[in-house]
């Protein structure tokens, strides 16, 4: 069955009403789509959308209404429950695929997905219990991180692990749930490739880019990273395999790991993969015509896929907690795009806003 | 009283609920600024908008309501009654200034306005009645236009006079209305400059752009407009005395003909002004990393003004009536960026979308 071409006028559901529903809200409206956003409790996404549903995630009569409102739905974060989507996908087409969600939901699960596609990804093991952690190590070495399988993000559910006798304590640390083992890379550079699938298996790719976490949360994000064509070429390839095997569609963000210094033989390791837009991807906003929440929409809705080309250099920074303070002093400066998500509360840690500054492109 | 600075969460107030004030809600909701559109029906803005009012332009409790639950108002069309401003004016700051949309409501306090600060406009005098406009002729020249005073946009109120004897059909034509006779002017191009100015009387400009009428409505703009540099800089002065003469806050657009050949003495002439975003400025939602529609909402919000650089060359194509249905077709385009407005009804000579598609620099 072909998907189906969503005309103008056409109402995109959003399952998640966060800063990058947000977002899609405000690429979907460029083309004259309206948005229907569905949370547990009213978020930045409330505020640009055409219809909002606040109702929990467990509320099936609530999913169901809201599939039957809308043309096609998608997901503004990845933890969405499964059930919830299995629930609107009953009535409603949904995209990205329920089984690539469903992947990226455990870690586990996403790096056996990846290893057995023949990509490279740190040395791993499953963890049930403290004493797997330390068969684990002989298999990853030390340093080792140590990972829920379940509801991790911006650096939350990991704990690392330097000596053999900390496991006791890191399993507490993680809250003794099923996790994973992971050998700690030691990169060079951090990058990310986001690829654009549609439902006839066309794709682009956004240029790679240069990411920098602070505390486990994205802090900078530079376009274009600073890498050999072949490397460039090798990172792309990368998401193209990945987005393949899901038979994805929208935007996938593929986080990898450079390893090796420049001059040597270079490698790149896939660290994660999120199946929806992405915070290294809101340089596209400003540096490109057609922006990764465009292009997300663009294949959702079956439309023919924009164009990827950046016409600037771009160096994307984000607001986190209090740095939104500073917004009046940041909009002062030439050159920097401001984005602020209109949440009401700067806590430590929270993703407020972003800015991008714009420069010549350099190659 | 130095007006407010607007902080991320302050409500903005828009009288109008069509396309530009879409775009403007668009615009703000990058800033974490929510809108509230007012109308007396439902339109394009209200897919995006915080919060909305339907009711008529003369409901006094509706518009003071609507007032008393802003941080600062504005228009998105410049023929809302000047009677609807003034009692949103009574409970919040609203801008453009009263004035200036009062001026621009009447094409003759508006020609009268602009020539008494000395800038060129084509000759014209005040018309009440049939035998005004032959003696009107005399001053003007054949061929002449006859404009209402008021509620006239994209060619609408408007009759074209080649002969002394066909005056009384003219008047008729306009329905007898109070009008305004104005010499036809024999130009090489149209040209319009926007400026920004902000409370404190800070202004910047957009490069001006060339603009092609079709049938009185815009079809397309280009930018840079081929003017010589002295030429650039004389319409951005003429922009400017305009919007200082005014006290103007907001975006103001000036919409100029340029009359003479190259390689001869070129002069400008003022043709209308416009209290509001414009059309014709489209192109900086692609082309500049800070649009018409931020700078808009940054003047009254109070915030500094954002950079007016053009990062690439543009050029902006209206979709009017059944144009549209080429939506699928554009947008697969490369380099074109696609605009949808989501008006259910596509009406012969209705704006319906635009296309802006983006060129390297040529200047």
């Amino acid at each position: 069955m072909s998907a189906p071409v969503l005309a103008p006028g056409a109402t995109i559901g959003i399952l998640g009403g966060g800063q990058l529903g947000r977002m899609l809200c405000l690429a979907a409206a460029r083309l004259g789509l309206r948005c229907h956003v569905f949370s547990d409790a009213s978020g930045p996404a409330f505020d640009v959308a055409a219809q909002t549903t606040v109702a929990p995630f467990d509320d099936a009569a609530a999913l169901r209404a809201f599939g039957r409102s809308v043309d096609v739905a998608t997901i503004e974060f990845e933890n969405v429950p499964a059930a919830a989507l299995a629930r609107v996908a009953e009535v409603a087409r949904v995209y990205p695929p329920l089984r690539a969600v469903q992947v990226s939901q455990d870690r586990l699960a996403e790096k056996e997905f990846v290893a057995e596609l023949g990509i490279a990804v740190a040395p791993f093991c499953r963890i049930d219990s403290a004493s797997d952690i330390e068969a684990g190590l002989a298999a990853t070495g030390l340093p080792a991180l140590l990972k829920t399988r379940h509801l991790g993000y911006d650096g939350k559910g990991q704990v690392l692990i330097g000596r053999t006798d900390a496991a006791c304590e890191a399993w507490q640390g993680v809250g003794q749930v099923p996790s994973l083992l992971e050998g700690f890379v030691d990169f060079t550079m951090e990058v990310s490739v986001l690829v654009v699938r549609s439902p006839r298996g066309e794709m682009v790719f956004y240029d790679p880019s240069q990411n920098r976490h602070e505390n486990g949360i994205l802090a900078e994000t530079r376009v274009p990273a600073p890498l050999a064509p072949a490397t460039r070429e090798a990172a792309c390839d990368i998401a193209r395999r990945i987005a393949q095997g899901l038979d994805y569609v929208g935007v996938l963000a593929v986080e990898m790991f450079l390893c090796g210094r420049p001059h040597e033989r270079q490698s790149l390791l896939v660290n994660e993969i999120a199946p929806r837009v992405h915070n290294s991807g809101h340089w596209t906003i400003d540096a490109c015509l057609v922006s990764q929440f465009e292009n997300h929409i663009r294949a959702i809705a079956g439309w023919p896929l924009g164009s990827t080309a950046r016409h600037s250099d771009a160096v994307m920074t984000n607001l986190i907690g209090d740095d939104v303070a500073r917004w009046h002093e940041l909009a002062a400066v030439p050159d920097l795009a401001v984005h602020i998500y209109g949440k009401r509360e700067a806590r430590p840690g929270r993703k407020m806003g972003h800015v991008t500054r714009l420069l010549p492109r350099s190659d």
